[in-house]
């Protein structure tokens, strides 16, 4: 294959009379497909039908300590729940608070608490005349649109295949007083599947924070959401390695069954050092009355432990990687050798992350979307929803079928390939 | 009998020492009481275990417009639950948002998100010199560690039998626009079961807030907790009325299945206007991806309908009121006549309020908790826990068993004796 951009004048008119023909025949199937939603399918879901039955008319209510799941009471979780999410963190259950039914609900939380409240006695940021926030990206849009929501000023750092560039956190948060934390999803990041490696890691744990109440947000959404079963990727113990550098209170990690169990009826912890679980509760102890217990035991109950968790994410694994192959495929067949994009391999979370040449990735999206592919919206993995170089797509396989994953993934290229020729024709 | 005030200060010196001997009686029988719980005793948790079996591994757990309750999606709630909580509230379903699973999470959430990014447009409050809130007293402490928590300053309103006093809230909301809330339990109280009269609820519907941003906090937690088949009283939906009255964004009411399902485990709702549930929304798109589906169809499909929750609170009403009756005839038997204590039948709720002689509940509360019995402390019914007669105490029956609920309504009954003499003496 020849690289689109070797190519003359001419040979881009003549590709583009092509590809454009190619195009609106795919336009007249009226094609619906949807490539946006990082959401498990039907048949993910269908995998824990059978929790359900766990905690029934039948069952013995009373937690391991005694306390009755169905009555008040019981702030930040049960004994059992704790030591459940601890186990899948890789923590300890005495630096766990179990909390509702999701986690990025926790972190908005923390962010408003430390608006509103200050964190662990330091000046509530409402106070403050700036507060800024580092930001990995491509990332996120939904951490982004938290910080956003609170008129944080958010900051890029670009992400490597090691974490996001370490130097320039280094310099904002060891020098910037005004820098109060960062995003962070350690593990198949979200959108590019990055894995931190240990050095990434320690290096974290090791900042000097100019700001006392800086925080790491943690966000180890995807912490048993492997791909495969070898190349299972490992991350260090950000809150066992932050109490070793000591900086115990330095990190706010957050976890979720959304996607092992049922978005939105899952359960969410965090997990931190004492001072900052104490803090944590000052406000907690305000604003509930104790969170679904009975959604705990009935978890705890049909997981039993770890290992429970872990053979409950390979079934989920065996029905998400077909899809991502089938995706990875096409990508491969149809992209590669023209030099319009690149994309990594994932082995977890939930996306393929794909850079289009620059300023193309909006015109991409807009192709796919008025052939009838919804994609992410260009943009959306940066803070504030501009990508200075116009160039991230994240592409979500996870809900639809095989089939219609190909269909999708097939368009998508095909879109790619159009953008990239008007793009090159602008300067020709 | 003779009122305690009427004897003589030999009389009383006599009875004092009658009072201690009995009390020492009682102490020495290492009692472990408790009237501080307002929670449901196990045999009204036992009312809906079945409930569990409801969504299980064989259900359909599409919800009545399509929606897969498993996953992500859906921000309001489900059609069907929030009919089901409209209902319960005498309201529209278009004026519902369902939460999680607390009415107190919601009021919390409120009260913050104020506090942070405003009102429907105005001043986020953290931007003010001073926030002012009224609360009826006695009232329930939860509210007020809210309000307390945001740096709020609180101002008592008395409570009347037809609900706080009216008067005082219109001097103070039509006239300081620093005035933004004011906490009600409008049927059955906490703790006193007053229900506001339908002038009361008219002239807060009529109110004229100097503040734009002023809203009345409305949370029905005892909206179909009767305890009795007849004398079930009815209140005006504060929703409509206020809409008739020209002040349609004025209210904010809260519920919850906390009392009717299981506390901690059930769902809860707010209800106001259109602008309102828009400009909440704004905040928990980006707080939420939604609450727990699963729950909310589990509640529907067992209830089905009002009817259904309205049979349960029945079954409810059998199991609390023998222990109401229970401690309000201790209270008849031991203390009617001496004058040294006031309290009102309540006919639905959770709670009995009782007003002892001035300068006496703490004294009453102590007393009690040295023999073993352990009451809500003295002044939390108050802002800030001053009670400024330091006289009134809330009785909370549910939770003990009826035997239990014997025991400690008489000792209270004798604490509140020896107490009442104790300050009698002070002055002879």
């Amino acid at each position: 294959m020849k690289a689109y951009k070797d190519l003359s004048k001419d040979e881009l008119l003549k590709l583009k009379d092509e590809l454009t023909q190619q195009y609106e025949d795919k336009k007249a199937l009226g094609l619906r497909l949807n490539m946006a939603r990082g959401k498990p399918a039907a048949a993910q879901l269908n995998l824990t039908m059978d929790m359900l039955d766990t905690v029934n008319s039948a069952s013995d209510m009373l937690a391991s300590d005694g306390t009755d799941s169905r009555n008040y009471g019981c702030l930040d979780g049960l004994p059992e729940t704790k030591k459940l999410m601890a186990d899948m963190m890789g923590t300890n259950p005495e630096n766990v608070i179990v909390f509702g039914n999701a986690s990025l609900t926790i972190m908005y939380d923390s962010v408003s608490r430390s608006y509103t409240h200050g964190v662990c006695g330091n000046t509530p940021w409402c106070k403050l005349d700036k507060v800024k926030w580092l930001c990995p990206v491509p990332g996120y849009d939904r951490h982004f649109a938290i910080t956003e929501h609170f008129g944080i000023e958010m900051i890029n750092i670009p992400m490597t295949q090691d974490g996001p560039d370490m130097d320039l956190v280094e310099k904002y948060v060891n020098n910037d007083e005004s820098v109060k934390g960062i995003w962070c999803v350690p593990k198949y990041s979200n959108p590019q599947g990055v894995v931190y490696s240990d050095e990434t890691v320690k290096r974290f744990a090791n900042l000097k924070p100019a700001a006392k109440d800086f925080r790491i947000y943690w966000d180890n959404a995807y912490v048993i959401h492997h791909l495969y079963d070898d190349n299972q990727a490992e991350l260090l113990d950000i809150v066992g390695e932050c109490a070793k550098a000591g900086n115990p209170d330095m990190v706010y990690e957050f976890a979720s069954t959304s996607k092992v169990s049922f978005p939105g009826s899952g359960i969410a912890a965090m997990a931190t050092s004492a001072a900052n679980i104490a803090d944590v509760k000052k406000t907690m102890t305000i604003q509930t009355i104790g969170h679904d217990k009975i959604n705990q035991l009935r978890h705890v109950r049909y997981f039993k432990d770890i290992n429970g968790l872990k053979a409950k994410m390979k079934a989920h694994a065996e029905i998400m990687r077909p899809k991502f192959e089938a995706t990875l495929k096409v990508l491969e067949d149809e992209l590669s050798g023209l030099e319009v994009g690149t994309w990594v391999k994932p082995y977890g979370g939930y996306f393929i992350s794909f850079d289009a040449m620059e300023g193309c990735a909006k015109r991409i999206v807009s192709l796919c979307k008025e052939a009838g592919l919804v994609m992410t919206g260009a943009g959306a993995t940066f803070p504030y929803g501009r990508d200075p170089k116009d160039s991230n797509i994240r592409i979500a396989p996870s809900f639809p079928t095989p089939d219609e994953m190909e269909q999708a993934a097939d368009l998508f290229a095909l879109c790619v390939k159009l953008a990239s020729v008007e793009k090159l024709l602008e300067t020709k």
